[in-house]
Protein backbone atom coordinates (compact mmCIF):
# COMPACT_ATOMS: atom_id res chain seq x y z
CA UNK A 1 0.00 0.00 0.00
CA UNK A 2 1.76 3.13 -0.93
CA UNK A 3 1.31 6.07 1.78
CA UNK A 4 0.40 9.28 0.96
CA UNK A 5 3.17 11.90 0.38
CA UNK A 6 4.19 13.50 3.55
CA UNK A 7 3.21 10.34 5.41
CA UNK A 8 6.05 8.96 2.93
CA UNK A 9 7.99 11.23 3.74
CA UNK A 10 8.11 10.97 7.62
CA UNK A 11 8.82 7.36 7.05
CA UNK A 12 11.49 7.91 5.14
CA UNK A 13 13.03 10.65 7.92
CA UNK A 14 12.50 8.75 10.36
CA UNK A 15 14.61 5.54 8.89
CA UNK A 16 17.81 8.09 9.16
CA UNK A 17 17.85 7.66 12.71
CA UNK A 18 20.38 4.66 13.75
CA UNK A 19 19.17 1.57 14.13
CA UNK A 20 15.52 2.34 12.52
CA UNK A 21 14.34 -0.29 9.98
CA UNK A 22 11.45 0.02 7.72
CA UNK A 23 8.98 -1.17 9.82
CA UNK A 24 10.24 0.76 13.22
CA UNK A 25 9.75 3.89 11.22
CA UNK A 26 6.21 3.17 9.98
CA UNK A 27 5.15 2.45 13.27
CA UNK A 28 7.00 5.65 14.95
CA UNK A 29 5.11 7.82 12.24
CA UNK A 30 1.95 6.62 12.73
CA UNK A 31 2.71 6.89 16.94
CA UNK A 32 3.59 10.18 16.16
CA UNK A 33 0.68 11.27 13.85
CA UNK A 34 -2.20 9.59 16.16
CA UNK A 35 -1.65 9.60 19.97
CA UNK A 36 2.12 11.39 19.63
CA UNK A 37 1.00 14.41 17.77
CA UNK A 38 2.08 16.67 21.15
CA UNK A 39 5.14 14.68 21.28
CA UNK A 40 5.70 14.73 17.64
CA UNK A 41 5.65 18.54 17.96
CA UNK A 42 7.64 18.73 20.65
CA UNK A 43 10.27 16.87 18.55
CA UNK A 44 10.21 19.16 15.45
CA UNK A 45 11.13 22.54 17.86
CA UNK A 46 13.63 20.64 19.76
CA UNK A 47 15.37 19.45 16.50
CA UNK A 48 15.37 22.33 14.99
CA UNK A 49 17.07 24.00 18.30
CA UNK A 50 19.34 21.73 19.01
CA UNK A 51 20.28 22.32 15.33
CA UNK A 52 20.97 25.79 14.85
CA UNK A 53 22.60 25.59 18.43
CA UNK A 54 24.35 22.39 19.51
CA UNK A 55 28.03 22.90 18.19
CA UNK A 56 31.25 21.52 19.10
CA UNK A 57 33.85 22.02 21.89
CA UNK A 58 36.53 24.68 19.89
CA UNK A 59 39.17 22.58 22.00
CA UNK A 60 37.56 19.13 22.69
CA UNK A 61 35.19 18.46 19.81
CA UNK A 62 32.83 17.50 22.16
CA UNK A 63 28.93 18.46 21.92
CA UNK A 64 28.20 21.76 23.65
CA UNK A 65 26.03 24.81 23.58
CA UNK A 66 29.55 27.46 24.44
CA UNK A 67 32.19 27.96 22.49
CA UNK A 68 33.89 25.17 25.01
CA UNK A 69 32.08 22.36 26.59
CA UNK A 70 31.72 22.35 30.60
CA UNK A 71 34.73 19.72 30.84
CA UNK A 72 36.94 22.02 29.28
CA UNK A 73 35.32 24.95 30.61
CA UNK A 74 36.06 23.94 34.43
CA UNK A 75 38.90 24.82 36.52
CA UNK A 76 39.00 21.78 38.28
CA UNK A 77 39.55 19.17 35.97
CA UNK A 78 42.78 18.01 35.71
CA UNK A 79 44.52 19.31 32.81
CA UNK A 80 47.84 17.15 32.68
CA UNK A 81 45.54 14.02 31.46
CA UNK A 82 43.77 13.63 28.20
CA UNK A 83 41.49 10.98 27.03
CA UNK A 84 40.93 9.79 23.70
CA UNK A 85 37.56 8.59 22.68
CA UNK A 86 35.96 8.10 19.53
CA UNK A 87 32.44 9.72 20.22
CA UNK A 88 30.30 11.79 22.48
CA UNK A 89 28.65 9.11 24.01
CA UNK A 90 32.28 7.55 25.38
CA UNK A 91 32.62 11.08 27.29
CA UNK A 92 28.88 10.80 28.71
CA UNK A 93 30.00 6.78 29.54
CA UNK A 94 33.26 7.89 31.36
CA UNK A 95 31.99 11.10 33.20
CA UNK A 96 28.74 8.39 34.66
CA UNK A 97 32.07 6.20 35.71
CA UNK A 98 33.12 8.98 38.27
CA UNK A 99 36.76 8.06 38.00
CA UNK A 100 38.05 10.38 35.59
CA UNK A 101 38.95 13.74 36.42
CA UNK A 102 41.14 14.79 33.01
CA UNK A 103 40.12 16.17 29.86
CA UNK A 104 38.74 14.53 26.87
CA UNK A 105 39.32 14.95 22.98
CA UNK A 106 36.51 13.77 20.50
CA UNK A 107 37.51 12.06 17.75
CA UNK A 108 33.80 11.63 15.95
CA UNK A 109 35.10 7.90 14.69
CA UNK A 110 38.00 6.40 14.00
CA UNK A 111 40.62 5.96 11.15
CA UNK A 112 38.68 4.35 8.21
CA UNK A 113 40.70 5.37 4.69
CA UNK A 114 38.39 3.46 2.59
CA UNK A 115 35.73 5.81 4.20
CA UNK A 116 37.96 8.52 3.35
CA UNK A 117 38.52 9.27 6.94
CA UNK A 118 41.93 10.39 7.91
CA UNK A 119 43.64 12.25 10.39
CA UNK A 120 42.28 15.37 9.16
CA UNK A 121 38.43 14.14 9.89
CA UNK A 122 39.18 13.16 13.31
CA UNK A 123 40.87 16.18 13.70
CA UNK A 124 44.08 15.12 14.76
CA UNK A 125 45.55 18.20 13.99
CA UNK A 126 43.79 20.35 16.28
CA UNK A 127 45.01 17.14 18.76
CA UNK A 128 48.53 17.74 17.56
CA UNK A 129 48.43 21.38 18.92
CA UNK A 130 47.07 20.59 22.36
CA UNK A 131 49.69 18.17 22.35
CA UNK A 132 52.15 20.50 21.65
CA UNK A 133 51.19 23.00 23.95
CA UNK A 134 53.44 21.05 26.78
CA UNK A 135 50.20 20.74 29.67
CA UNK A 136 49.57 17.56 28.87
CA UNK A 137 51.83 14.36 29.92
CA UNK A 138 49.89 11.35 29.71
CA UNK A 139 47.22 10.65 26.31
CA UNK A 140 44.91 7.85 27.15
CA UNK A 141 44.03 6.14 23.96
CA UNK A 142 39.94 5.04 24.80
CA UNK A 143 38.54 4.08 21.42
CA UNK A 144 36.68 1.01 20.82
CA UNK A 145 38.05 -2.44 20.61
CA UNK A 146 37.38 -3.23 17.19
CA UNK A 147 40.02 -3.08 14.25
CA UNK A 148 39.56 0.61 13.44
CA UNK A 149 39.69 1.58 16.78
CA UNK A 150 42.96 -0.54 17.74
CA UNK A 151 44.68 1.43 14.48
CA UNK A 152 43.53 4.72 15.64
CA UNK A 153 45.05 3.95 19.18
CA UNK A 154 48.10 2.82 17.55
CA UNK A 155 47.84 6.14 15.35
CA UNK A 156 47.45 8.61 18.26
CA UNK A 157 50.11 6.34 20.38
CA UNK A 158 52.68 7.69 17.79
CA UNK A 159 51.39 11.15 17.64
CA UNK A 160 52.55 11.19 21.17
CA UNK A 161 55.36 9.14 21.10
CA UNK A 162 56.96 11.49 18.87
CA UNK A 163 56.41 13.97 21.60
CA UNK A 164 57.58 12.08 24.66
CA UNK A 165 54.09 12.18 26.04
CA UNK A 166 53.43 8.88 27.75
CA UNK A 167 50.39 7.05 25.92
CA UNK A 168 48.06 4.41 27.98
CA UNK A 169 45.34 2.42 26.31
CA UNK A 170 42.76 1.10 28.59
CA UNK A 171 41.95 -2.14 30.12
CA UNK A 172 40.33 -5.21 28.31
CA UNK A 173 39.15 -7.88 30.56
CA UNK A 174 36.70 -9.67 32.44
CA UNK A 175 33.35 -7.11 33.11
CA UNK A 176 33.19 -6.41 36.80
CA UNK A 177 30.07 -8.75 37.69
CA UNK A 178 30.42 -10.86 34.47
CA UNK A 179 30.55 -14.44 34.97
CA UNK A 180 33.32 -15.93 32.88
CA UNK A 181 31.48 -18.72 31.69
CA UNK A 182 29.77 -15.90 29.07
CA UNK A 183 32.62 -14.44 28.40
CA UNK A 184 33.53 -14.75 24.88
CA UNK A 185 36.95 -15.76 23.90
CA UNK A 186 38.65 -13.23 22.75
CA UNK A 187 38.21 -11.00 25.98
CA UNK A 188 39.14 -14.33 28.16
CA UNK A 189 42.46 -13.70 26.21
CA UNK A 190 43.06 -10.60 27.05
CA UNK A 191 41.84 -10.55 30.76
CA UNK A 192 44.55 -13.07 31.12
CA UNK A 193 47.43 -11.27 29.60
CA UNK A 194 46.61 -8.40 31.07
CA UNK A 195 46.90 -10.12 34.59
CA UNK A 196 48.40 -8.31 37.20
CA UNK A 197 49.88 -9.10 40.59
CA UNK A 198 47.73 -9.49 43.60
CA UNK B 1 27.05 14.23 33.08
CA UNK B 2 24.14 16.62 32.52
CA UNK B 3 23.89 17.37 28.80
CA UNK B 4 23.62 20.76 27.70
CA UNK B 5 19.69 22.27 27.82
CA UNK B 6 19.33 22.33 23.73
CA UNK B 7 20.17 18.61 23.62
CA UNK B 8 18.65 16.86 26.75
CA UNK B 9 15.48 18.70 25.53
CA UNK B 10 16.42 16.83 22.31
CA UNK B 11 17.22 13.15 24.05
CA UNK B 12 14.11 14.46 26.29
CA UNK B 13 11.73 14.90 22.64
CA UNK B 14 13.10 11.53 21.00
CA UNK B 15 12.03 9.52 23.89
CA UNK B 16 8.51 9.72 23.13
CA UNK B 17 8.79 7.55 20.05
CA UNK B 18 7.54 3.84 21.05
CA UNK B 19 10.42 1.72 21.92
CA UNK B 20 12.79 4.42 22.45
CA UNK B 21 14.50 4.48 26.50
CA UNK B 22 17.33 6.64 27.14
CA UNK B 23 19.98 5.28 25.87
CA UNK B 24 18.69 4.87 22.83
CA UNK B 25 17.43 8.69 22.93
CA UNK B 26 20.77 9.70 23.61
CA UNK B 27 22.33 7.79 20.87
CA UNK B 28 19.59 9.29 18.30
CA UNK B 29 20.42 12.39 19.49
CA UNK B 30 24.20 12.46 19.14
CA UNK B 31 24.04 10.79 15.42
CA UNK B 32 21.73 13.34 14.69
CA UNK B 33 24.30 16.18 15.33
CA UNK B 34 27.30 14.62 14.04
CA UNK B 35 26.81 12.88 11.17
CA UNK B 36 22.89 13.02 10.87
CA UNK B 37 22.42 16.79 10.18
CA UNK B 38 21.43 16.72 7.12
CA UNK B 39 18.29 13.71 8.17
CA UNK B 40 17.96 15.98 11.01
CA UNK B 41 17.08 18.78 8.98
CA UNK B 42 14.83 16.39 6.90
CA UNK B 43 13.51 15.13 9.97
CA UNK B 44 12.21 18.19 11.70
CA UNK B 45 10.97 19.76 8.16
CA UNK B 46 9.13 15.81 7.53
CA UNK B 47 7.17 16.30 10.88
CA UNK B 48 5.95 19.67 10.60
CA UNK B 49 4.65 18.82 7.13
CA UNK B 50 2.92 15.84 8.18
CA UNK B 51 1.80 17.33 11.31
CA UNK B 52 -0.26 19.65 9.70
CA UNK B 53 -0.98 17.93 5.91
CA UNK B 54 -2.06 14.77 7.74
CA UNK B 55 -5.26 13.74 8.97
CA UNK B 56 -8.19 11.35 9.51
CA UNK B 57 -10.44 10.17 6.55
CA UNK B 58 -13.85 11.50 7.19
CA UNK B 59 -15.54 8.22 7.06
CA UNK B 60 -13.20 5.37 7.62
CA UNK B 61 -10.57 7.70 10.12
CA UNK B 62 -7.37 6.44 8.69
CA UNK B 63 -4.51 8.53 8.23
CA UNK B 64 -4.76 10.63 5.02
CA UNK B 65 -4.30 14.11 3.50
CA UNK B 66 -7.22 14.47 1.68
CA UNK B 67 -10.77 14.49 2.97
CA UNK B 68 -11.21 10.90 2.16
CA UNK B 69 -8.75 8.27 2.21
CA UNK B 70 -7.27 6.28 -1.12
CA UNK B 71 -9.50 3.36 -0.22
CA UNK B 72 -12.67 4.81 0.90
CA UNK B 73 -12.23 7.30 -2.35
CA UNK B 74 -11.47 4.03 -4.87
CA UNK B 75 -14.54 3.45 -7.04
CA UNK B 76 -14.00 -0.38 -7.31
CA UNK B 77 -13.46 -1.42 -3.64
CA UNK B 78 -16.28 -3.98 -2.22
CA UNK B 79 -18.53 -1.82 -0.58
CA UNK B 80 -20.52 -4.34 1.22
CA UNK B 81 -17.24 -5.32 3.19
CA UNK B 82 -15.82 -3.15 6.02
CA UNK B 83 -13.05 -4.48 8.09
CA UNK B 84 -12.49 -3.31 11.84
CA UNK B 85 -9.10 -2.88 12.80
CA UNK B 86 -6.94 -0.98 15.40
CA UNK B 87 -4.44 0.95 13.55
CA UNK B 88 -3.25 2.10 10.33
CA UNK B 89 -0.48 -0.58 10.50
CA UNK B 90 -3.31 -3.20 10.31
CA UNK B 91 -4.53 -1.49 7.09
CA UNK B 92 -1.01 -1.40 5.52
CA UNK B 93 -0.76 -4.76 6.59
CA UNK B 94 -4.12 -6.03 5.35
CA UNK B 95 -3.50 -4.42 1.87
CA UNK B 96 0.16 -6.14 1.44
CA UNK B 97 -1.68 -9.14 1.81
CA UNK B 98 -3.58 -8.45 -1.57
CA UNK B 99 -6.12 -10.10 -0.53
CA UNK B 100 -8.89 -8.29 0.75
CA UNK B 101 -10.63 -5.62 -1.73
CA UNK B 102 -13.28 -4.14 1.02
CA UNK B 103 -12.98 -0.90 2.89
CA UNK B 104 -12.24 -0.72 6.65
CA UNK B 105 -12.58 0.69 9.69
CA UNK B 106 -9.71 2.22 11.35
CA UNK B 107 -10.78 1.88 15.57
CA UNK B 108 -7.20 3.87 16.62
CA UNK B 109 -7.28 1.60 19.34
CA UNK B 110 -9.29 -0.80 21.43
CA UNK B 111 -11.77 -0.34 24.37
CA UNK B 112 -10.00 0.06 27.92
CA UNK B 113 -12.25 1.86 30.18
CA UNK B 114 -9.96 1.60 32.85
CA UNK B 115 -7.95 4.72 30.21
CA UNK B 116 -10.97 6.01 29.53
CA UNK B 117 -11.32 4.75 26.20
CA UNK B 118 -14.53 3.97 25.61
CA UNK B 119 -17.23 3.54 22.31
CA UNK B 120 -16.83 7.17 21.66
CA UNK B 121 -13.11 7.43 21.50
CA UNK B 122 -13.10 4.41 19.06
CA UNK B 123 -14.96 6.61 16.92
CA UNK B 124 -17.79 3.92 16.65
CA UNK B 125 -20.43 6.48 16.27
CA UNK B 126 -19.51 6.92 13.10
CA UNK B 127 -19.12 3.11 12.32
CA UNK B 128 -22.81 2.72 13.58
CA UNK B 129 -23.71 5.62 10.95
CA UNK B 130 -21.70 3.62 7.98
CA UNK B 131 -24.02 0.19 9.54
CA UNK B 132 -27.20 2.13 9.58
CA UNK B 133 -26.28 3.31 5.68
CA UNK B 134 -27.31 -0.41 4.57
CA UNK B 135 -24.16 -1.13 2.09
CA UNK B 136 -22.72 -3.28 4.71
CA UNK B 137 -23.41 -6.95 4.80
CA UNK B 138 -20.68 -8.32 6.35
CA UNK B 139 -18.26 -6.71 9.61
CA UNK B 140 -14.98 -8.09 9.22
CA UNK B 141 -13.23 -8.16 12.61
CA UNK B 142 -9.80 -8.00 12.44
CA UNK B 143 -8.50 -6.54 16.18
CA UNK B 144 -5.69 -7.87 17.85
CA UNK B 145 -5.33 -11.53 19.42
CA UNK B 146 -5.62 -9.58 22.92
CA UNK B 147 -7.91 -9.71 25.81
CA UNK B 148 -8.65 -6.03 24.81
CA UNK B 149 -9.34 -6.99 21.20
CA UNK B 150 -11.19 -9.62 21.86
CA UNK B 151 -13.63 -7.45 24.17
CA UNK B 152 -13.56 -4.29 21.49
CA UNK B 153 -14.13 -7.49 18.85
CA UNK B 154 -17.08 -8.66 20.88
CA UNK B 155 -18.99 -5.07 21.18
CA UNK B 156 -18.62 -4.65 17.21
CA UNK B 157 -19.82 -8.18 16.40
CA UNK B 158 -23.51 -6.91 19.13
CA UNK B 159 -23.42 -3.56 16.94
CA UNK B 160 -23.54 -5.92 13.65
CA UNK B 161 -26.04 -8.04 15.12
CA UNK B 162 -28.41 -5.42 16.09
CA UNK B 163 -28.40 -4.50 12.69
CA UNK B 164 -28.96 -7.64 11.41
CA UNK B 165 -25.56 -7.33 9.93
CA UNK B 166 -23.35 -10.86 9.68
CA UNK B 167 -20.17 -10.23 11.55
CA UNK B 168 -16.79 -12.93 11.24
CA UNK B 169 -13.71 -12.86 13.17
CA UNK B 170 -10.59 -13.60 10.99
CA UNK B 171 -9.11 -16.55 11.69
CA UNK B 172 -6.65 -17.93 14.53
CA UNK B 173 -4.05 -20.82 14.18
CA UNK B 174 -0.92 -21.81 12.28
CA UNK B 175 1.33 -19.19 10.81
CA UNK B 176 2.02 -20.02 7.32
CA UNK B 177 5.33 -21.52 7.10
CA UNK B 178 5.76 -22.27 10.89
CA UNK B 179 6.88 -25.33 12.30
CA UNK B 180 4.05 -26.96 14.62
CA UNK B 181 7.35 -27.57 17.20
CA UNK B 182 7.62 -23.75 17.41
CA UNK B 183 3.82 -23.01 18.34
CA UNK B 184 2.85 -21.54 21.80
CA UNK B 185 -0.09 -23.49 23.21
CA UNK B 186 -2.80 -21.16 22.85
CA UNK B 187 -2.42 -20.33 18.70
CA UNK B 188 -2.51 -24.68 18.51
CA UNK B 189 -5.46 -24.85 20.59
CA UNK B 190 -7.16 -22.29 18.21
CA UNK B 191 -5.70 -23.65 15.00
CA UNK B 192 -7.40 -27.42 16.61
CA UNK B 193 -10.66 -25.67 17.40
CA UNK B 194 -11.18 -24.21 14.31
CA UNK B 195 -9.71 -26.91 11.75
CA UNK B 196 -11.50 -27.50 8.40
CA UNK B 197 -12.85 -30.46 6.62
CA UNK B 198 -10.85 -31.19 3.76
Amino acid sequence: MKHSPHLARLIEALRTLPGVGPRTAQRMAFHLLQEGRPGALALAEALGAALTSVVRCRRCRMLTESELCVICAAAQRETSLLCAVESPADVVAIESSGSYRGRYFVLMGHLSPLDGIGPEQLGLRELETILDEGGVRELILATNSTVEGEATAHYLGELAARRGIRASRIAYGVPVGGELEYVDGGTLAHALSGRQAV
